[in-house]
């Protein structure tokens, strides 16, 4: 999801196409990418820990992008 | 999120990266796009609803791609 500030175009033309569509009670749409995937490992904290590098060094670009992590154990 | 059985061409990229970069325990690596917004209403049940419209008729592709909807009331 792009950072609170950085101006989010694929939200903004999303937010106005839907008063056309009869929904005018939506706002502050924000659009981003959505990852699933398994992953093997030995405690929930190792593995967190791997999937916040995996987004820091390769998944996200942090400069426009904050992320977050759920784990389904 | 891609329906099971719909190749993700996307999300393979992506696992046959994550060796070469030292994480060899991922597998099933899926992508999609993750919506957020905030929506008026007079109830949980009817916004619910109302979001599960706006995924099928305008914001999924249903023919390829299924949606989950959360709610922070």
């Amino acid at each position: 999801m792009l950072k609170p500030g950085i101006s989010d175009v694929q939200g903004q033309v999303v937010e106005r196409s839907l008063p056309a569509l009869g929904w005018e009670n939506v706002s502050g749409v924000r659009v981003g990418k959505h990852l699933e995937f398994e992953i093997e490992g030995s405690s929930v904290e190792s593995i967190r820990e791997q999937v916040e590098q995996m987004c820091e060094r390769f998944l996200a670009n942090t400069v426009i992008e904050g992320f977050r992590v759920d784990i389904d154990a």
